[in-house]
């Protein structure tokens, strides 16, 4: 079998079973090769199997040589443990590599294409029945969505009251939760009429492989289908204690999880959803901040999402603002301001799910979630779906996944294909009049008009959007010896209509109706 | 013809007219009578009369007595021109006097009567053709609307480009206007195809008394039909030059003013719309306000309008915050913290205009508006309409008044109605679950709820209303031994649906649409 670029190379050696291998004996390798030194960690996967996984993100000559206490005594014989690979260029041109950031407040691909994330959350997806799995990554692969998050560890809420199909660690001695630790405020809704089962016979020093291989799986096809895997590593809703671990479990696990899923292109870190829900102290979310960081030489993209107070997105070891918006009315309304702020990209992943459900996260209408969308755009920023509605199987896409019920999501679609149009990849905000957002090319020299001089000066390209606001007609300003190729866009109808070229005074009528943009072109 | 508490009640004398009137001579007339003892300036009407007018606040017999320079011989010889008169308690159930700040925050008339201000906003209406007065008038009397902010001097702006009907100073020898002043900030938009006349000739000495006279007798009809009248007495948008007085002239104009319109119950006096858009500096607004102020006995409601900064609500003259919003996103929604700020009643008298036009100010929905009025009520403030729906007449009811074309007013009616039966008459805001406004009788011990332990505790009157979001449910954590009687109320349809007596957990099935509320009163 070939070895590409940007695939996983995966080595794997028999080694010993006595004791809790995943304690007590350790697997390294080292990987040389184009523009490549690094040393990676590698994992045990149950039976006796010590794997080490590796991304090339070149094409040419590998070398490796393994290190570590695993081997038992065959595998000691073909000491020493090293070899030399070839990898090839991907063959598949939707392979791109990792998603990181470039010019700063915006993401691209390793190979340079621009990325435009799309977003979306089906928290507790893979934890589900394998039916209702394979069927969200039936919908996944007809929609528009380019990144999904959601949790390693299972999810205690409101509902999501039934238990994983699997769970993340062996059953056994309860070892390594400390219930003394303040229970995890998990805000669960009241009401809960379900059987709360009290589980606590986890040994959190032994993994369940099989709850892993799993997810190794889903990653992957993930990974084909051109999705990121925005990985959320803790999170508050829990009953089993996997939230209230000690913190030599939580970082037994974190090397476990970078170990294993560092090697897939596609992989983002969300330390924490809600951070400031769970019981870990800002110092705990350094340290372990850290143990990502340091099993992680691919630089994956890393962040931590927040319930009401953002985390500190200055920190260094942060690559982009995950932020869950901290106001009912305005939130990626403020993604110019963020930028600004953090100098980094602003990612909403969440800004409220298209849905009906009783509570005020996921209850709006999938016209108000495309707008955010068209807003964080934009600004500058990205954006985040998710959806609620209630249905009498309570199979809600945010959490389980399955099958989408909503109207927003062609919408995103067509938003993407716009933003791709953009000349230079990245749009940027610019402020011109009051009830529109304007985005421009982020290299252009376009500047802010003054809110009571208004100097009429185009950038050579303009997306005019008026999300809350329907004006019947825009005025344009353009000089006698310019010219513009306008075009009237509607983003929910999802219509590009050609309004020709303009010069001087130009009036662009619309029809009226919410939702509209104007894109203007020079042509001269 | 009998006299009754709340109307006009004027003294009128025929005088001198050599020299100017308007300047040369004063009438004064002191009134005494039940809890009465008030001296008031008069005025000139032209022809050789001179006016003095009161409004009496209580049946019984009253007193006057009249002073000033004014007399002509014939006058003269009358002397003492005093006299007594007899006022009636009023026959016209409508008439509830002045209305004045009622428990810090809400308003109220003179007789107690709780005021629901449904304000509208025609601000030129006075200046158009009669024919168009007279349908404004018209319409304003099928409508919900109980107060309509106009103002005084004609208005040059987009849409108000033609002359007024007459001019409210004489024309002569140009004199009390500073063209050195800083020209008005009018902020007109660019591409005015109508001639702009020059027209600078006017006699800021010299009142035209047919204005004033025809203005009389539109507050005269506004409050017949219950609509109080809130005159502008300053703004921006001109160009003849009566935003250029001297302030010997601006002093001038505010008395004439106060005389003439104070004693009508109806009246408020709005200082400015967009104060910081004029010439005036601080110290000179403070100066006008206190000539208001001196000239009105009656302490009639009044304020200052904003383009972007407030003014300082927190003056001791200012009765109530009259507000433009600030944020093209979020207005309504800052009403209970403006409340505690500036602990006075909130009137938001711009908020966008529900139409179509190219300005941001004026193309929002009739939903969007009829929810901002609704975060506004049940925050325990106030809101104002407006219209501007481009039409092949330019005449637009924000500016000229003439008919609505939108869907937002009838709406207004049926939320007054809805106000109208809260227990002691007003609302004040409580923080519930976060994707709703709560609004509770104003003088319970409601409080607000923690975010995050939520600890349900019901008042016995509470309207939830959803605007931005559309769950299908909401719950209800009744206790087992209380009963809540439910109601829906769906605000844009104007319905209000039985949903029976409750007890402990609750769960109220709603539409999934937007703009609806649920109403809870307690039974037990």
């Amino acid at each position: 079998m070939n070895t590409y670029v940007y695939d996983v190379f995966e080595l794997s050696f028999h080694g010993r079973t006595s004791g809790n291998p995943f304690t007590d004996y350790e697997i390294r390798a080292g990987f040389t090769g184009p523009e490549t030194d690094v040393q990676l960690s590698g994992f045990y996967d149950g039976d006796g199997v010590y794997k080490v996984r590796f991304m090339p993100e070149k094409a040419g000559t590998y070398h490796y040589e393994v290190s570590g206490n695993f081997c038992d005594e065959a595998t000691e014989q073909k000491q020493p443990l090293a070899g030399s690979f070839t990898v090839e260029e991907n063959p598949d041109q939707s392979m791109h590599g990792k998603v990181q950031v470039a010019d700063s407040y915006y993401l691209a691909y390793a190979d340079g294409t621009p990325y435009y994330s799309i977003g979306t959350t089906c928290y507790a997806w893979a934890t589900q029945n394998m039916e209702l799995q394979e069927q969200t990554l039936d919908t996944l692969s007809k929609s528009s969505f380019n990144k999904i998050r959601f949790c390693i560890f299972p999810k205690f809420y409101r509902y999501n009251e039934h238990e994983p199909i699997m769970y993340p660690y062996e059953r056994g001695e309860q070892r390594g939760i400390d219930w003394s630790l303040k229970e995890n405020n998990i805000n669960l809704p009241f009401h809960t009429d379900k059987e709360i089962l009290d589980i606590t016979d986890f040994d959190c020093f032994r993994f369940n492989t099989e709850y892993y291989r799993l997810l190794d799986q889903r990653i992957a096809q993930l990974c084909a289908l051109g999705i990121e895997a925005d990985i959320i590593l803790f999170h508050p809703y829990d009953k089993w204690g996997f939230g209230n671990m000690t913190m030599e479990c939580n970082e037994l696990y974190l090397r476990y999880v970078t170990a294993r899923f560092g090697a897939y292109s596609n992989v983002w870190w969300s330390m924490a959803n809600e951070y400031d829900l769970t019981v870990k102290t800002a110092e705990q979310w350094e340290t372990l901040a850290k143990v990502v960081i340091d099993n992680d030489p691919y630089h994956h993209m890393i962040s931590i999402h927040n319930c009401i107070d953002f985390y500190d997105y200055k920190k260094e070891w942060i690559t982009h603002c995950s932020m869950q918006r901290q106001d009912v009315y305005k939130c990626t309304e403020y993604t110019d301001e963020y930028l600004r702020r953090f100098g980094k990209p602003v990612v909403w992943d969440e800004i409220a799910y298209e849905g009906n459900i009783n509570m005020g996260w996921g209850n709006i209408t999938g016209e108000e979630l495309v707008r955010r969308f068209w807003e964080a755009s934009l600004r500058g920023g990205y954006a985040g779906h998710g959806e609620t509605y209630e249905n009498e199987n309570d199979i809600l896409w945010w959490s389980h996944g399955g099958v989408l019920h909503g109207n927003s999501e062609p919408r995103f679609a067509f938003m993407k294909q716009i933003l791709e149009q953009t000349p230079g990849h990245y749009l940027k905000y610019v402020r011109r009049s009051f009830d529109e957002v304007v985005g421009v090319p982020y290299h252009s020299n376009a500047r802010d008009w003054d809110v009571f001089q208004e100097v009429p000066f185009y950038d050579d390209y303009e997306v005019h959007y008026f999300g809350g606001t329907r004006p019947a007609f825009r005025e344009f300003d353009f000089k006698e010896d310019e010219i513009f190729h306008v075009e009237i866009i509607d983003t929910w109808n999802m219509t590009v209509t050609d309004a020709g070229n303009h010069s001087g005074y130009t009036r662009i009528n619309l029809p009226g109706t919410l939702y509209m943009a104007i894109r203007i072109r020079r042509v001269k």
